[in-house]
């Protein structure tokens, strides 16, 4: 069968902790497929948010759901937002926040021909954008994150990701790792689950 | 549903990759979790084999297998063997060498107040023990290592099999790490998976 890849594992760990109707976030639209992923599981009565800082990623993400929507596939309505996922928690209204099930990160640039490859993710943003996902999360949701090391700045971020996650309070949350040990470049991921017991932050 | 556990995961892939009837081992009996695991994986048409240095680790599995008997649980037959685990090429019929379904290592100490702590599992047996275990896997096998690099010793040991399973052919073998992030003296988990379509060393 094969050991899971770190982007199945990460569908996987989501897909376990999302029900239809939920309310998810797809922090790093990019071609979409995340965004794809989330739709099906929240189903037409969710709702997903999808960020991305250019436009190209919309489109392509955009384009995706018109194809599966035209196979046949129910998807859950989406706000596709123009906007650095630093500011997610201004763009998901109040109501939803601390009720959101699942917030997917897939960092690094988008992989497309016709994309600006110095349009990175920065480990700033990313670091204030993934304590945002943290606050907005319901207890049991899961904060799941991709790593890239292998470009350009891709180390140094991952660094401060790992770092930060390293330091979250075990009473508020519970972080793994999982990677392919042959492939020190390679992605990999981070799963943080709120904790359900404890509420330490005022949201 | 909180994220699984180290040894939960172990677990979980191992059951995955067994089938009633197949034959597997447990490299460290311990006091026989991981032994009467692996019984009731492969069920009375299966075969186990269960290594330990400590005759007091054979006592207290045997105790255990014995308690689930009684309580109904149908077991495959088992040889537990006062012997090192880096002889289980000796001790595994040779006809089954290159068809083993699962190899589970939990290494460090007997936690058994009784047992002799300066017993502990060291990187050179260790190594011996891994490679061997791989050798009698089968294509599509999973050899599991638990890790503890808590105790004296515990963070060398974990270090020199990081290394060896780092530099595995990635044609023989694929492997993934999985570990608690805010717990680095935590117990973690390698999983090396046979691979199955080369064949590249001689067994």
């Amino acid at each position: 069968m094969g050991l899971l890849s770190v982007l199945s594992l990460a569908h996987k760990w989501t897909s376990e902790r999302v029900q239809t109707g939920d309310t998810v976030i797809d922090a790093t639209a990019g071609n979409g497929v995340d965004t794809l992923f989330l739709c099906e599981l929240a189903g037409p009565k969710g709702q997903v948010y999808a960020f991305d800082i250019q436009e190209r990623a919309l489109h392509n993400t955009r384009m995706r759901l018109e194809r599966a929507q035209q196979e046949g596939k129910r998807l859950a309505p989406v706000e596709l937002l123009l906007q650095s996922h630093d500011q997610m928690a201004q763009a998901v209204p109040e109501q939803q926040h601390g009720r959101v099930a699942a917030v997917l990160f897939n960092l690094g640039y988008l992989p497309d021909p016709n994309a600006d490859p110095s349009l990175i993710t920065r480990p700033q943003t990313t670091i204030a954008a993934l304590e945002s996902a943290l606050a907005l999360l319901r207890p049991g949701g899961l904060l799941s994150i991709v790593l890239y090391p292998g470009h350009d700045g891709g180390e140094e971020e991952a660094a401060s990701v790992d770092n930060w996650a390293r330091l979250l309070d075990p009473q508020a949350a519970q972080v793994a790792e999982y990677r392919m040990l042959q492939k020190p470049h390679a992605p990999y991921l981070i799963a943080i689950e709120k904790r359900k017991t404890n509420q330490t932050k005022e949201e």
